[in-house]
């Protein structure tokens, strides 16, 4: 088993939180992630899209690994090799998509409000703007969770000139560039929402802050599918969706595949888990590699509009959780151990989140936003309390495979 | 001549501030208005708009007496006698036109954003929002600066549900009726920016603060004719105006009728000074009434888009005054003693919007706007010493007249 990596702050790890899988890491890319926990473990880093091999395994945990072959190309080295750039399409918002020398490519989204700004209270979740620091800041908190779905995603500051304006071609992007009255450098492009001279995207006067997020593997490649969440919300502002009218909306879809088996229950409510606590309540669909079929993991790509707001949290994304009542060993045993003085989830997260090069500029998450983790992390483990007191299947054991693996190992390695 | 009103805090009146004309005030209108200076002289109140005659007279004081027939609509008493309601056409933003039992009318502007928030920097003049406290406070303003140009604004808390929702009579409007996710009653209206989902209307849950403007009298009753501002923007992001290319634009100006000749072209120079102070960039046409013709006096109509920033000036706003070295003698003393300890702008201006209904929810104003107000007033006294020192022609004096009206005045009583 490997120990924590070297200059690691918090020590004494619990094996819980050891790494079970080798390591390849670049210099750089150790630069950008968060140097102690699982996270370092989960990856396999190669320099081109060529590398990717889908695995065709049974674990898990090890399908997880192949998704991340692009990570090279996010590093700080590569900060001004922009090849060129278009407007990606779909979604609401606007979004870039950033092509590099290495034909490596990244989701750019850019800065659009100040990082201490709270969500209006009047906006829907589908109204929300999507937040760069989001992005970054739910890739982290993936990590430290154990869960591993979430694409890298790293801060960057560009030169809204060189980088975007003179780099693109793509004219629906190209001829939205002007300079505003504070001598900013700004675009907006086309999109469906806040793409307008009332919304820009700024530099200041060309520096942009923005997040890059590797791509997955063209779909030619690896095609994915997209599954509509049962708790999907209703996207009105008038309806209530069926989980919001009917408390025993999980027994129906605890008989419906892909739930009825398998470890997907539980992974959606590890998704649940992970949106509550950064307050995502845009979880409309998450995605699966199709050459993994149904026994595989989930992808929770488009975080955009989590950290929103710190100052009240929002239950009813924990609705999977408190109406199944199931949760994972794993997950449960870090969520405790995060809660704990000595791992405490925000301290983890800040300093996770100081390794992001965008942190050098201001704290990715103000410390309004990390306490609410430390708040949300408590009632979520409430919840499990609860959950406990009434039902005796509670706890989904996913840890008894992964000790006698862990022995196994030791046991070929002795 | 009146003495200042009892229980007036500023005593010691100079001369210029003095009333000249007899007042007829209701009770209610007397708590809606400063209780000092000239602005209480400056109204004559009637209960209907049928009271409305046209003054043809030669000075512009008295004509300027006649555009405030309806004020008494806009009284505290009447804060919850809505008749009915409906969304007025033109303009780009949301505005309403609300109608009171005796006849009388107001345009409504909602207060959309919380009074502390500053204009985004990036945010052209053109695409900045309207605000409601602005036009609450250019009446206040521009009554201190004794011009009179601006009908007169109140504000008030108004029920979105009681006193809107239920009221109007306009499809456009009540169907873009919701409950915010916080529990807020809100609408957004049709128009050209900003009335949509995202930057809904709202009251908490139901209470709403607006501004409430007098109407003026029906365009058949008392025809307008609006004016492009010679000083008029570009309303473009990139083009800029001839005044901002050519520093002896004025003379052209000087020599173009109605600019030619009479007081039209220090009343546009009061009208730089109004909205530097309040730094209103937005001052793309004013209006007069045709029966007067060219030898009257304007109207500053439409000011939600002042008061927007208060941490910097906006200078280009002056470039009237600076281009053509002119300013009314009557204008100057005003500017001179507002700028005095015992009369500081900042002060009468706090003092004169406390008597606003909406004082008694947050101050109309900030500090930081009403301290901008000084260093403006500084600013621009600073621009006519800087005229004076290369021009002898700075002073129109415009009070020759006015003193021996009072002198008549005096010798007819006596």
């Amino acid at each position: 088993m490997m120990s924590p990596a070297v200059g690691c702050k918090i020590r004494n790890v619990p094996t819980l939180l050891t790494c079970k899988l080798p390591v390849h890491l670049s210099t750089s890319v150790s630069r950008l992630l968060p140097p102690c926990f699982l996270p370092l473990c989960a990856l396999r880093v190669s320099s081109s899209p060529g590398d990717f091999r889908p695995l065709h395994r049974h674990s898990r945990e090890e399908q997880n690994i192949a998704i991340y072959p692009h990570i090279e190309i996010l590093s700080h080295s590569y900060s001004i090799l922009t090849l060129f750039l278009v407007q990606k399409t779909g979604g609401t918002q606007l979004k870039l998509l950033i092509s590099f020398p290495n034909h490596g490519q990244a989701l750019l989204k850019p800065m659009k409000q100040s990082r201490d700004t709270e969500t209006d209270v009047n906006l829907f979740y589908f109204s929300d703007f999507e937040r760069h620091n989001a992005e970054i800041s739910a890739f982290h908190l993936d990590r430290l969770l154990g869960f591993n779905r979430i694409p890298p995603v790293v801060g960057r500051l560009m030169n809204v000139t060189a980088d975007i304006r003179e780099k693109t071609t793509d004219h629906k992007v190209s001829r939205t560039f002007f300079t505003s009255p504070a001598g900013n450098v700004c675009f907006y492009g086309q999109c469906e929402y806040y793409c307008s001279t009332e919304h820009p995207v700024c530099g200041r006067p060309h520096l942009l802050e923005v997040s890059l997020a590797a791509i997955l593997p063209d779909l030619s490649l690896a095609p994915r599918r997209s599954w509509r969440s049962p708790w999907r919300r209703s996207y009105s502002r008038t309806k209530l969706a069926q989980w919001e009218k009917n408390p025993n909306y999980c027994d129906s879809v605890k008989q419906t595949p892909p739930y009825s088996q398998g470890t997907r229950l539980v992974d959606l409510i590890d998704m649940a888990v992970l949106d509550f606590l950064m307050s995502n309540m845009d979880r409309h669909h998450y995605e699966t590699f199709e050459k993994f079929g149904n026994e595989t993991f989930l992808l929770h790509l488009d975080n955009g509009r989590a950290f929103g707001r710190h100052s009240q949290d929002e239950p009813s994304i924990l609705a999977p959780l408190q109406q199944c009542c199931r949760i994972r060993r794993s997950t449960l045993l870090r969520l405790r151990l995060l809660a704990l003085p000595d791992f405490r989830l925000s301290d983890v997260m800040r300093e996770s989140l100081a390794q992001d090069p965008l942190a050098d500029a201001a704290p990715l998450l103000s410390e309004a936003h990390l306490s609410a983790l430390d708040r949300r992390l408590a009632a979520v483990l409430q919840v499990v309390h609860t959950c406990q007191e009434k039902h005796t299947d509670v706890i989904h054991d996913d840890l008894d495979r992964y000790d006698q693996d862990s022995l196994t190992d030791r046991n070929t390695k002795q």
